[in-house]
């Protein structure tokens, strides 16, 4: 015999024995079902109360279909601005009774893609998204077809959809470290760059938009975005004649990457070629001389997407249009200076 | 009518009418049942070739009661040495055909537990474990009641549970970091450590083994693992008296606290203070003076903790006792040299 004393283990059986009536119209009373008399309710919520009934959290998630999880499918988790994106949605989805589940597509479309049906089979109730290429045409018909509430994480609305969004606004704090180089006298500045998506396409306008109404000349050194590329492009870079006075490696594994090939081939940054930096606070800080960077709060980003992921889980009729812009904030430091221009 | 042109749209019930069978007797012959007759086997076989019917693996995984997915629960997803360990392990069980859902717990043992049993809930057919506290008692609990195949990683076995595990011998690297102190001259330690747990307490036994047994001094800072707590660690050395000559940061998080705060104060790493750190492979390098570290491979550790689960998820009796342990290394770099008597 169940005890009385042991809520979690009476089930719905044993309330509608001791109430008289069906187990159906324990659900129904429970569910706030309008069909239902008044007789019936005190008779069913005297056994509730009397037995101590609880419902299981979890069949009541399968009964509304709902599993109080929601999905974040990221492009690349050796990229530390994705973790703290996904710690900081997952403070607020926590607080709201949700867990996060996380995958990880190590930059590949093909990943991105099963990673994303994946979190479907498990039925999460919504898509935290900061994916590889949004715009690819596998990866946008997912996007449409999608049952469940999305929201992009520092990526472009793909052509075509309604989907909520919350992004950096990379163009501003880029055109400051370029206003601050073009200040000191550089007139030309190599950016090492990754393509035409977010957040890669907006930094590159945001250095286009102070060094070509200017006169100034503008070079793109186009990489996959690896710590390993940021290295490579700067071989590259030191291999020019005349030499860059000036460059941005516009993301953060540029940078490591950059840092530590610079380092190799014992370039005075600062002195010998200025550089602009991306995210990395603690290596900026540490690097003598002190990198300068286009900075920004990956967290709050984690954090406002949840909070708009949220509504729409409400069943609420939140806009689907909404796209929320957080700042960025250029940091100066000593590895921008003047060009050395008697090297 | 569905077209042998689109074997992916072909229905059991369509390869049992073509052969004239029932679609029980078509499952029956699909999972190799031994009670099929020579015929049926034949005129199913028949039918299926001409079909092309290929079964829905997702359809299977349901029948067959498995998700082809696996959990990973980490304590910490801001620390890189996590995150590297759950790519190595996401690269192993993608070629076997397993999605990796991953969550994280920020270093608490409630949203350990919480994080199990979401991964449970959503029907993971096994999980890797990289907990803040294997040895809670809940968390002991919760892994002696669990129903699918685990693996530890880089973590205890819970006292009176046979759980398999993949760990570090993080006591010889941190021996050869000890040891070279020794010969440097310095006669005493300070170690930034993190309590009882691993791995933090054979980076502390290793350590102790060469100090203790030659007669040297051995003080440990305990502290949770962020890397505030490392920079905080670091204020309490340098308000000593005499000032420690030699100190050993041992963990990634306590390293890169440690390297802010002695930046900040202006200390002179080597000169003024020895420093030995942990795992952070490019701050190590880019740091000037580059910092002796105790290094190691996480995405070995992911890829053989895979592996390791995938023997126990095939079925077969793998036995649950194994332990699989990889090595670290002691790399020496000028940010530990002779104790400095003249300060």
């Amino acid at each position: 015999v169940t005890s009385a004393n042991n809520p979690g283990r009476v089930s719905i059986r044993e309330v509608a024995e001791r109430a008289g009536v069906a187990s159906s119209s324990v659900s129904r009373v429970l569910s706030g079902h309008p069909d239902v008399s008044e007789d019936m309710k005190a008779r069913v919520l005297s056994a509730v109360a009397q037995l101590r009934y609880a419902p299981d959290p979890f069949a009541q998630s399968l009964r509304r279909q709902t599993s109080m999880s929601v999905g974040f499918a990221a492009s690349n988790i050796s990229n530390p601005i994705l973790t703290e994106t996904m710690i900081g949605a997952e403070r607020v989805l926590r607080r709201h009774g949700y867990s996060m589940l996380m995958t990880d597509a190590e930059g590949t479309v093909e990943l991105d893609i099963e990673n994303i049906e994946t979190l479907r089979r498990r039925r999460v109730d919504g898509l935290l998204l900061s994916v590889t290429d949004e715009q690819q045409s596998d990866v946008r018909q997912l996007l449409s077809d999608i049952d469940v509430p999305v929201v992009l994480v520092d990526r472009d609305v793909p052509t075509g959809l309604a989907i909520p969004r919350v992004y950096f606004d990379h163009a501003s704090g880029m055109a400051s470290a370029a206003q601050r180089l073009w200040e000191l006298g550089h007139r030309s500045v190599v950016v090492i760059s990754g393509g035409p998506r977010l957040p890669a396409r907006e930094r590159l306008a945001g250095i286009q938009s102070v060094f070509q109404t200017r006169g100034g000349t503008f070079l793109v050194i186009e990489k996959p975005f690896t710590v390993e590329h940021g290295s490579e492009a700067i071989a590259e870079v030191l291999a020019m004649r005349p030499r860059p006075t000036a460059v941005v490696a516009a993301g953060n594994l540029y940078t490591r990457g950059a840092l530590v090939e610079l380092r190799k081939r014992g370039v005075a940054i600062g002195r010998d070629l200025s550089l602009v930096g991306c995210d990395d606070i603690t290596i900026a800080q540490l690097h003598q001389p002190a990198v300068a960077i286009v900075s920004r709060e990956p967290r709050r980003a984690g954090e406002v997407a949840a909070r708009l992921l949220l509504a729409h889980l409400d069943g609420s009729d939140a806009p689907t249009e909404t796209e929320l812009r957080l700042p960025t904030l250029f940091v100066d430091a000593p590895s921008v200076a003047e060009p050395n221009t008697k090297r």
